[in-house]
């Protein structure tokens, strides 16, 4: 048996939205700027692709734009709000538990003369609205706060942050980075006083080398990318359109059976949790039961370097990830791990499980006995 | 019969690269920074895709960068440049014809305190190394030189451009943006004194939403997006798997028989030109022969409205551009036409056919016989 648990990293593509790519690119490959019919079709790949996203976050049409991925959606909401808004203020806010994309893009800014506030976490992952009432400043332009945090799966309080935000600066733009809570929660960006969403096509079954940014309509924000003119300014380049077709059949296809698909995963969450429960010196890291993402399972096995143990589950035909995997492959000791105060000896010592709509209560059952089986062995040896 | 002759806006994807996206999309889906094997797996597409394109351009693996498109290339020469080398000097040299993703990203640049010399070109869209010598200075920290032309298909003398910029100012950076040349010439770098060099996926047959920049070992340049650190920190991002396969397949393909193929595109672009010789007041415009590119033939017709044209041959299913289709779809009078000293007269009244390896000559045969008939329908209509 193969259990793929590394869906936080990226998901297996929907054979339908690979179908779907493969026909728009050795058939309908014109490029949307094209005059003729070609272009014309290329363009209503592209609408359609508009409208089903701008639909399932209840937004309109005209603050959808299209990017290569989810760290360029992030880049874009912050270097381009800070760019737009500099002369109103240098103040940024954000979490201490955030995605690379946001960590390292606020350190770029930083060198750039911005400052940032790095909002503390409590030991579920969670910010406290009081931290952030305190830090919102007059010179606040951006607050950028992630919906579902992808090494343990924490969520945060979206709507009673944008509402907080608004409420102490209405000028203050709030991004919110819901690239692992986009195809897992319903989200409306209107209704969260969010001004700026980003998400990213390969972690919902879609393709990699795209993503979108929903910028509300009015918000302030400079491209990064200049050329063309494409996407009205905003993002210039020919639209990748089997991509962004994809993407939006992916949304669309995750979207479908959402209710009964989470109810089942939190299910496969509760199993893996109850089903290692007996394993001693094994923390369940982020938010307990249903206040956490269905997807995502965090485990810390004292005793056992999280390498070990992935190579030793790896044999057997599970993939996990050791901290996160959305970054590069020289894993550093986890900014959100250690801001959740897990203890030093086991931060080297933590695995993620992350589940799609394809796992299986047979694949949990199998990694539970894996675990049960390898756990205690590895403790042997590396007591020895 | 159908001819699409607007392969310098897009082709069509080979069905090679498309089986292989495909396979990498629902089989081989990992995350190249995961530690696991499927991890392993996807890193192996990206070394492979890196090797073939270095070996291309006979330069070193380290020195490919994958980006989204060309446009994100050309960006990341110029801003990432100009960000590393901004206390060196702020002089950027450049040329009038140049793709708006470089016309437009120096256009920023001089918005944030730096000096860009456009160069102006002959009649036939060429830039004079005399004038690129006169215009490099001790604080000219980049000069960027398109290849090949996206509306006329002039080439420019980049080995000769190289050498003087190196003589006169080894520490001046040189861009060439090879949007157009890649896949239709033999381009070598390092022989050609070049830093830096821009290539798209989609107009040689490879996909959308990737391209990738050469970048000369040694060469500073900032990243302009930041993140988890992929690609060494240059370009962070999950890295576009499939997208990066396709573009290396589609690039192996184009050069796997290039001196027949491109013997076979300048007897298709000598038979539309001799062919359309005889209807009067049809201007060439572009280098004559093979100085110029193989692929791309532009035409200003007198009397006749480049849209209306278009149109007439769209609905004979002939498929070209007015002015260049690589920018957004509101054409605004082409910079490179004008350039070239085309009379404001005709600027309004020009084509772009552009061939790919697919081209027949009973394509040709066919457009020169709708433009026959045509033409001179149109002018009569326009007369009236």
């Amino acid at each position: 048996m193969e259990a793929y648990l590394d869906n936080s990293a990226t998901t297996v593509c929907f054979e339908e939205v690979a179908h779907l790519m493969h026909k728009i690119m050795c058939e309908d490959y014109g490029n949307p700027s094209s005059m003729h019919h070609k272009g014309v079709e290329a363009e209503k790949y592209l609408r359609d692709a508009t409208k089903t996203l701008a639909d399932l976050l209840k937004v309109d049409e005209k603050e959808i734009l299209f990017t290569s991925g989810g760290t360029e959606s992030d880049n874009i909401a912050l270097i381009g709000t800070a760019m737009a808004n500099h002369r109103r203020g240098r103040h940024l806010i954000t979490t201490m538990i955030e995605h690379p994309a946001v960590l390292q893009t606020m350190a770029y800014l930083e060198n750039q003369g911005f400052q940032v506030t790095y909002l503390p976490v409590d030991h579920e992952g969670k910010i406290s609205l009081e931290d952030l009432g305190r830090a919102i400043r007059p010179d606040t332009i951006l607050v950028s706060i992630m919906h579902t945090n992808n090494e343990i799966g924490s969520v945060q309080p979206i709507v009673e942050a944008g509402e907080l935000i608004k409420r102490m600066n209405p000028q203050t733009l709030f991004h919110v980075d819901a690239v692992q809570g986009f195809g897992k929660f319903r989200i409306y960006p209107a209704k969260a006083y969010v001004d700026m969403l980003s998400v990213s096509g390969h972690k919902i079954h879609g393709p990699k080398g795209v993503g979108f940014l929903y910028i509300r309509k009015g918000a302030r924000v400079n491209p990064i990318i200049y050329g063309g003119g494409q996407q009205k300014g905003m993002r210039s380049g020919t639209e990748n359109v089997p991509g962004i077709a994809g993407l939006a059949k992916a949304a669309e296809m995750v979207y479908q059976n959402l209710d009964q698909d989470m109810d089942r995963m939190y299910g496969l969450r509760d199993m893996l949790i109850e089903g290692i429960s007996d394993i001693e010196d094994v923390r369940v890291n982020g938010c307990p039961g249903r206040e956490g993402a269905a997807h995502i399972v965090s485990l810390s096995v004292r005793g056992v370097r999280s390498e070990v143990l992935l190579h030793a589950l790896e044999e057997r035909d599970i993939y996990v990830s050791a901290g996160s995997a959305c970054s590069s492959n020289k894993p550093q000791t986890s900014a959100t791990l250690k801001a959740i105060g897990v203890e030093r000896e086991l931060l080297d010592s933590t695995i993620r499980f992350s589940f799609s709509v394809f796992t299986t209560a047979e694949e949990i059952q199998y990694t539970i006995q894996a675990l049960h089986e390898l756990i205690p062995a590895l403790r042997r040896y590396s007591r020895r």
